[in-house]
């Protein structure tokens, strides 16, 4: 399947345009590697889309992940069933929550904790609601951003189990710091993890509480963690990045090769003044600005090196300039998908090369409308 | 005056917060700085933000500068008289450019160009709106980024001046490059830029092409380029960074101290787990991350080292780690403020210590609605 439009005129750039053949192909890969929908939890912070997510439910994903609370309300609305939380919930984002449980009758919510504090804090406000909900105790597994170190996790755990309206689910268990290239490393380090794992389920056992479920693995290590087996314990996988795809993912991990470029950003030469380079409309209000300057950007059609990119312009060295036209497109896939699509209101979708509607990019608002 | 809330407790974060007291400082130390309000044509690219366009056209600035279609338009709907699009409009842009000229009668447009080929493409398209369009010539002086070098601007000039409906009104110079932190330094390199330009206008003039206006100086340079002067040509400063300012732009040019953070984000405490860290909720999805991670964020109340940055969590080494707890509020100065404002759908306005309403900021998205 090819990425050009038939007719690119009448499209104003910088753009990103999102392929749902394309999209449908990722999330039945990724249903592939897990072995089954219902070993999957996407996360929705990659493309934040309400139509992603009922392409998602249509193939039989009934689980789903998420960040904000924006998201999970788009969740909600979209029509999932099951949502997990797994970012921690304080201060007046509690009563949000608080808000969301009432409004989303239809939805089991579920959070992420990671203290008896937050624990405590959670459970004395869901009298409000008249709500129970479900917990996943956040554990660090190495990443050291959040999440309760292992050794600590039985107090927490306890807490939950022991609060008036909070259920113990099971464990979240993120491993974002596992990104090796080579398969055989993340396989090595997923091992060391899961020893750590299955230790804790049983210290959880013995001490009456039972994990039903472990949610882990991203995008790199979600192929490993489908291998994975702890007794009595249902582990969740949860790719997030692989259902767009991106420059960064595909080139680091050569393993995960059958996801396509769902989404890919349409761009103009804007100016041509000096031998070998071009001026595009592709600054980084237009393409995530997190990965270093000089390698936010991979071109399908030509061989390309970025200069100097600034909110609007990115200048690139090419042996293509001397054939390039201003308004000429290119079509670029982004080294980081998640914070691009963040970057622009709506994806234009393209069916057989044409630009058949567009998908909003609901829950980039903070606060979901 | 200080930039903490009364009362932070009922504000989900991360958001941005907007001081008006502080934009009008900001506005009138431009105004200041540039010797009166008729000399300035300030960037609205830093805000995207109607009501802070209202404050400038309060405070008697009468010309605007902008980058994207969105960003004319919503300067239009504020009321705007004199608007320069200082971005290369080519192909379906146009389309949208016309749109523009026909629906805002009441405000005089003007663009960038920078080549013959799209001097002709915008002229031939003109007598469909039946408009004369304003035009500065852009010209490199020394970005390499977008605009025709000095020496070959003559034809670019002429071909403007010679179009049906094109009217030449002189030229855009913009001086990204120079950065250079002393004062003496900047001034420098405007004084060759200067004599580049002199030199240029007076060959303009010997063609019989009168250049009335040069729109020159961003915000490092504007206070530079107000002391220069070049014989029967109106010198413009288009600053854009400093009506908000950032920690980036007051950390490199100290001589610039009059400017006010005007625009702060909030954030809060999500995770406490190892002695001498904490983890917020200020991810690159809510300040700008095209600084290199580790230097996107200053703490205004502590001290504190960046470490690990995602799309949602920025992990902290900070001595005030001990004493802060779950929820507890930060306040961060961006050290690019202008993609900042571009990742929040709106800015809390503060008033005395609290919030009294919310700036949307319009232009973000790229189609103004």
């Amino acid at each position: 399947m090819h990425h050009k439009l038939n007719d690119p005129s009448e499209l104003i750039t910088p753009c990103l345009l999102v392929y749902p053949d394309r999209v449908r192909n990722n999330i039945q890969e990724c249903i592939r590697i897990a072995g089954g929908p219902d070993r999957l939890r996407p996360h929705v912070k990659t493309h934040k889309c309400r139509q992603i997510v009922e392409l998602e439910l249509e193939m039989g994903i009934t689980r789903h992940k998420c960040a904000t609370l924006a998201e999970a309300e788009m969740l909600a609305e979209a029509g999932a069933k099951d949502v997990f939380i797994a970012y921690p919930q304080v201060g007046p984002a509690i009563n949000r929550l608080l808000t969301i449980l009432a409004k989303y009758t239809k939805t089991e919510f579920c959070v992420a904790i990671e203290s008896v504090a937050n624990a405590t804090q959670i459970d004395s406000r869901l009298g409000e609601v008249r709500k129970n909900l479900d917990v996943l105790v956040d554990v660090d597994i190495g990443m050291h951003r959040t999440g309760v170190p292992v050794e600590r996790a039985l107090d927490v755990c306890r807490a939950v189990a022991a609060a008036k309206q909070l259920r113990f689910r099971g464990l979240h268990a993120y491993d974002g710091h596992n990104h090796l290239p080579k398969l055989v490393d993340r396989q090595d380090s997923v091992r060391g993890i899961t020893t750590h794992l299955s230790s804790l389920t049983e210290r959880l056992s013995a001490s009456g509480l039972e994990c039903a479920t472990i949610v882990c693995g991203g995008t790199p290590t979600f192929p490993v963690f489908a291998q994975v087996e702890i007794a009595d314990v249902s582990i969740e996988l949860s790719p997030g990045t692989c259902i767009l795809n991106d420059f960064g993912y595909s080139d680091a991990y050569r393993d995960m090769n059958g996801f396509e470029y769902a989404a890919i950003l349409m761009t103009r030469v804007v100016s041509k003044q000096h031998s070998g380079h071009v001026t595009l409309d592709l600054g980084h209000k237009a393409v995530a600005g997190d990965p270093p300057a000089g390698r936010r950007c991979h071109f399908l059609d030509i061989d390309a090196v970025e200069g100097k990119q600034n909110e609007e312009h990115l200048v690139i060295q090419t042996p293509a300039a001397e054939r390039l036209e201003l308004g000429d497109v290119l079509y670029v896939v982004p080294t980081h998908i998640c914070p691009t699509v963040a970057l622009h209101s709506e994806m234009q979708v393209v069916k057989s090369g044409q630009v058949a509607g567009s998908w909003p990019v609901a829950a980039r608002h903070r606060i979901y409308r």
